[in-house]
């Protein structure tokens, strides 16, 4: 199937304008030092695609429900998303300077400040999760919440990946099964959090969790791959950062391995299988297709 | 009243044992990449006096309870302070060598391990809580639990408390409110919520908690005021960190602005309004009195 931009980008754009107001709201109630709330914000007002909390609101839609009341849900997912920006971003870590095309965070604030906000970004997302003031979100419900998004960001996964990245960095000699384990890890598992916790505000049967899960790992593995491509073919202006440093940095990717051809074979694959598993879900997938073409087809 | 150290000293050792076999047992559950594991088992180990976890305990059982119903979420607090230690002896931060005798994370681990293992830990707590297997604990007090955690540890707590920290560095000039107020952020709070959680496990009523509350506000003062003692009279070997930093940084502290023996005045004028609160909450006051003789005399 094919979508065409004027499809894809207008549902993009209203999700994402709902979510950037909600953050401003969430982020506004904190009471903290100028400074620290100043970076949170800077960063969180970065542009992001808020790809993660669109997946959450798209996966309420495809239950036929009202995604309004999952909206600070998915601003808990993007704080938390925002926070490992931060950090990833740091001298000690990737060493970036430019996150879509603006200075990263430390490069303003400083590194002390960068990685605090990252902390407070953190724990803000787990507060506003226990915070949630919807008669419908049971006290049930928040726990496994924030059980499954400790999971999803912690050692056995975000943070667990970016510490396996940073293992295999100057390694060129990867296999694809071990990528994929890393970025499962540091991406993927974010992603299926996103997916997962729309269908349980859902309220979603265990086997409709089970195929999500599945459309949400691949999806997840697509999008990786994509952004390898983009480091190969993407056009500076439009990632905001540098292209081709990943092959400077001699770090095993999927067009490296596989070479870009085989790696936009794979992406396809991948999207193939997302698109499968969503079908069997057997919700209403029309959104979380759209968002599923769009990350085969972004360019950046 | 008075305690001596042979009746302080057994009391705090048993607990401390039991907290650290119970942070072994949860940090073996975790399955994440060895060296991460390793750096956020190392800080874990590194000898701490689990005061806090050792004071959600006390609280329990001075509510008549057993407080082995504590371990587990004496363990997430305890987590949740180691974590707030690597970060703030990173380089960008605080930038010690030493902590407790041993070299820092960092020094040991390298700075990015360091940042992940902090993320990883602060990241375990809530999961940990999220966890907690007692059917006494319901999802309520869970969520409960995790939201007041997260308020303790973030922007308008901890996390926001060492931003303050790092804004009034090499400021001499404090007043002691000024002072106050990043002490009770930085550690007070924390101190606060290891009470009142093992209060909200022990349900206590609303009257009890308010006067714990007081209780552990002045204590955690307390705390401080002895900590920057300990920093001119210390004993290096005791401490395991140099002595006269404070001085040397330029760094308001309570005896900087209200000389040693202001400071002493002061800790004990805190103290005595602690164990006046303590004595308010109508609860079984011994363990609690015992840890805050300790907290006044305790030479590390």
């Amino acid at each position: 199937m094919t979508l065409t931009n004027s499809h894809i980008i207008p549902y993009l754009k209203q999700a994402k304008a709902k979510i950037d107001e909600q953050l401003r709201i969430e982020i506004s109630k904190l009471n903290g030092p100028k400074v620290l709330i100043d970076a949170m914000n800077y960063s969180l007002e970065a542009g992001g695609k808020r790809l993660r909390p669109i997946m959450l609101l798209a996966t309420l839609e495809a239950f036929g429900q009202n995604s309004e009341k999952g909206i600070p849900l998915a601003c808990a997912v993007e704080m938390l998303h925002t926070y490992s920006l931060i950090h990833d971003d740091l001298p000690a870590m990737d060493n970036d300077d430019l996150r879509r095309g603006k200075p990263t965070n430390h490069k303003v604030f400083g590194e002390a400040n960068a990685i605090l906000a990252g902390d407070a970004l953190l724990t803000y997302s787990f507060e506003m999760i226990a915070s949630l003031d919807d008669p419908e979100i049971t006290s049930q419900m928040k726990v496994e919440l924030i059980k499954q998004l400790a999971q999803a960001a912690g050692a056995e996964g975000m943070v667990g990946g970016q510490t396996e990245d940073l293992i295999a960095e100057n390694n060129p000699n990867l296999t694809v099964e071990e990528l994929e384990h890393i970025h499962v890890n540091k991406t993927g598992k974010l992603f299926i959090y996103s997916v997962l916790a729309g269908a349980i505000l859902a309220r979603a049967n265990e086997e409709q969790m089970n195929h999500l899960e599945q459309f949400a790992y691949h999806l997840g593995i697509a999008f990786q791959i994509r952004d390898d491509i983009l480091d190969i073919e993407g056009d500076v202006e439009k990632i905001g950062k540098p292209v081709g440093s990943d092959f400077e940095n001699e770090k095993s990717t999927y067009p490296s391995l596989l070479t870009v051809d085989g790696a936009k074979k794979k992406l396809n694959e991948h999207v193939d299988k997302a698109i499968k598993f969503l079908y069997k879900a057997n919700v209403k997938h029309e959104q979380l297709e759209t968002i599923s073409m769009y990350i085969i087809h972004r360019d950046n």
